[in-house]
């Protein structure tokens, strides 16, 4: 991209400050610094920060080990070594008034910079920057669309690889191979690959459990395409489904379903997670619905906006978030045996209405 | 491990907490958390914290996405779901007094936490869990040894398999499964391989660029093995060295080693910085060497003790660093080509000195 993206986002960034009262605010999350800067660095325990006012000027504060140039970007650059507080530095350019903080940053940082800063007050201040990227730009939605496209062919991969005796660690790495080989951002990090009764456990690891007759196989793969993420989730059964599973399956593909029908520009996304759980809640698995029902996604696999109850956020052009019910049975629960379905897409709400970024199928498939 | 290995280390951080007046911390990275619970989580944005008191009560606040269960704790579990306010639960602990937070804590919770709490005095309280963890119990050494000895076979392998014409990733991908068939801890993150000029860059990422005749070629290796990290650095050269070349490699290979050497119970670990970095900076390349000696390693890759000119630690029984001179040679610098050599062992603190925990030759290699 040409470095003006970076100058029109820290205006409209610069903007949101006005109307939410922040004179100042530093940025620090690696996500939101390549999204203001082009410049993508993970800072570790060393500072990485970025300080923008509220008129869009901006400074960058860097370790020099991280090797930015000042040629690289459309703002000031200011390093500081091994050798130095990096925090005298930053406290320099804070003048008063309010101060927002990332919501990301360290207290390592954020402490001995609050002391140094007496007269300043400070708050969470994520939000200029993440109302911004919420509203996707089209470079970044044909970034996303390519990333869930080629989700969908290592989906469509696995799921015809999954056969009995297959173990979900022998799933990875076929699963790590396909990304590798469709342009994935390297290295490709863990993955939920859970069969069986480990499928009852949301955000299980994988394991030597193999694939046996009756399982379900549940896969939720997710990975990064020129740093924007895809991810989705699929359940198929070996063989045979039992009429409870495949019960189990309708609920949540119905739910799913009903989800994606309601998102449209001025919906609350608190509604949507509603829609879901009902569906869900009305089938006798309120309880069996463990978490939100997705978060937004982009430069990071989870970002905002939240999709859950506790959600304030308000569905509008641009934005992409997941929609993932799912029930889990784990053990002692009623005559059932611990198994567990999630069905996931990504949704990109548009003018009118909404779109699917993925097209893998979502019926009921017995392998 | 045992739980009442778990128990011990409480009772340890206790301890440091009274000689450092804390009443409280809260401990929230996915390592500390681990040492003193055998629980790992990666949260996310999601929140685990655990709240300890200097008279060793411990209790867990935590999503229940997590999966924990009360029957994997020594102490008490407070889980908290994505519809709940999680800071509402841990607030309700925290009583009156010198409340330490984690330096790795993010501020979406120590802020609205704080905002909580005005009548406590909250810093940063790292200190009592990473004073603990500096000092490695036996069993943690032995598997710091594991993994150090598995790191030289996959150093042994690469430095072989480095020949004319090989890239920087398809090294990355003989080293990731050279790691994984050692029986390392999956997924294998990036590394650092850089031939020619991409050795300039301390912090280089894996390229396409392929090894060429005179080149260097320069491997920072880290993985971990039952959680506990290692980490090394070699640097080779294939055909050829310039006599420069070699010239800088024994001034790197004798700052390593006078480090090294220098390592034993009762040295500020700053003098062992200024050993290194004396000799460089006698031999003309101070400000060729970008960055600290050397970081404390265990369950996390980088972890206290800092090995810097700004350390004020003291080496000790137990303490594991790593030792890793480097002189980077950038574009434009005297008539040398572009180039860059670092030399790395992990060192153990003993009784009365210390031994290196890597055993693979640091002698100069033409391959």
């Amino acid at each position: 991209m040409q470095k003006s993206i970076y100058s029109q986002r820290i205006k409209a960034v610069a903007e949101n400050m006005k109307e939410q009262a922040f004179s100042q605010i530093i940025v620090t999350s690696p996500a939101s610094v390549f999204y203001l800067s082009g410049i993508w660095v993970q800072p570790y325990e060393r500072m990485l920060a970025l300080c923008l006012n509220d008129g869009g000027e901006a400074a960058l504060c860097a370790n020099a080990l991280f090797g930015i140039s000042q040629s690289q970007l459309g703002c000031e650059l200011i390093n500081h070594s091994d050798s130095d507080d990096p925090i005298a530095g930053l406290a320099a350019l804070i003048k008063p008034g309010n101060l927002g903080i990332d919501k990301s940053w360290q207290a390592r940082f954020y402490i001995p910079l609050a002391s140094k800063l007496s007269s300043t007050s400070i708050s969470l201040g994520s939000s200029p920057v993440d109302e911004a990227r919420m509203a996707k730009g089209n470079d970044e939605i044909e970034l996303m669309k390519l990333a869930s496209k080629i989700n969908d062919q290592v989906m469509a991969y696995i799921i015809s690889a999954a056969s009995e005796g297959i173990s979900e660690s022998e799933c990875y790495s076929l699963v790590c191979k396909a990304y590798t080989e469709l342009g994935a951002d390297e290295p490709i990090g863990e993955q939920i690959i859970a069969f069986g009764e480990n499928a009852a456990d949301a955000h299980h690891s994988v394991s030597k459990r193999s694939l046996r007759s009756g399982d379900c196989a549940l896969f939720d793969l997710f990975a990064p395409v020129n740093r924007y993420w895809a991810d989705m989730s699929r359940t198929a059964f070996l063989h045979t489904a039992s009429n409870q599973a495949q019960d189990i399956y309708g609920i949540v593909k119905q739910a799913q379903q009903a989800a994606a029908d309601l998102a449209k520009p001025g919906v609350p996304l608190a509604e949507i997670d509603r829609a879901a759980r009902g569906i869900i809640e009305k089938a006798g698995f309120a309880d069996q619905f463990t978490h939100r029902l997705g978060h937004g996604i982009g430069l990071e696999e989870h970002e905002p906006p939240d999709v859950s109850a506790l959600s304030t956020e308000i569905a509008r052009k641009g934005m992409i978030f997941s929609i993932e019910p799912g029930i889990y049975i784990g053990e002692n629960y009623a005559k059932l045996l611990p198994m567990g379905v999630r069905i996931e897409d990504l949704i990109l709400i548009t003018e009118g209405g909404s779109e699917s970024l993925n097209s893998y199928t979502k019926e009921l498939q017995i392998l």
